[in-house]
């Protein structure tokens, strides 16, 4: 599995994004998935490389052609961390709200 | 809201991310989020600057202190971006297994 580091640089980059949302929906040929972005092959391959070793996708070779596959679990890996964030905050939301109902009973206490 | 390049860019770091989980758990002061960190203090503020941009945290300054706030709402645009390729991805599993088991429905009437 890649690190943290190296999966979140992955989506750091538009044309790293468009590849991603491209093989979400299936294989590609690198021609396929070059094609779209205007740009030269060699800083196109690169982008590729910085999705590899960032775990985002694999790829083999056939004779001269390269297919490029995602690899879901990536996904995963960085939303779960996001999703740890998110838990932090709303436990912190959840324990803001017991100490404001706290504070609004006694309100009403001190007023009986 | 800052876009995608730099929200993904702000978590590509370990510090930048021990910031975000610091303050998902509730403001705090610059001194305090740069504690746990062996870096200078310049480069620790770059960090926050990067933050900053990518849209993850806001500060003020009362008199000479300043506090640091998460801004919960990037944490929802990076895994809205991310729950689209996990659509996709899913839109063509479940595509797959309608192709599969068309085949194999397709198989048994050849046998029948």
């Amino acid at each position: 599995m890649a690190n943290l580091d190296s999966i979140f640089h992955g989506l750091a980059d538009p044309t790293r994004r468009a590849v991603i949302a491209r093989l979400a929906t299936g294989p590609a040929r690198v021609s396929e998935l070059a094609a779209p972005h205007d740009m030269a092959l060699p800083s196109f391959l690169k982008h590729l490389k910085v999705l590899e070793t960032g775990g985002w996708i694999e790829s083999d070779k056939a004779g001269r052609i390269r297919t490029c596959r995602l690899k879901p679990e990536t996904t995963k890996a960085a939303e779960d961390w996001l999703g740890q964030q998110r838990s932090l905050w709303e436990g912190r939301l959840d324990r803001l709200d017991v100490f404001l109902n706290n504070l609004y009973d006694e309100g009403k206490n001190d007023e009986a």
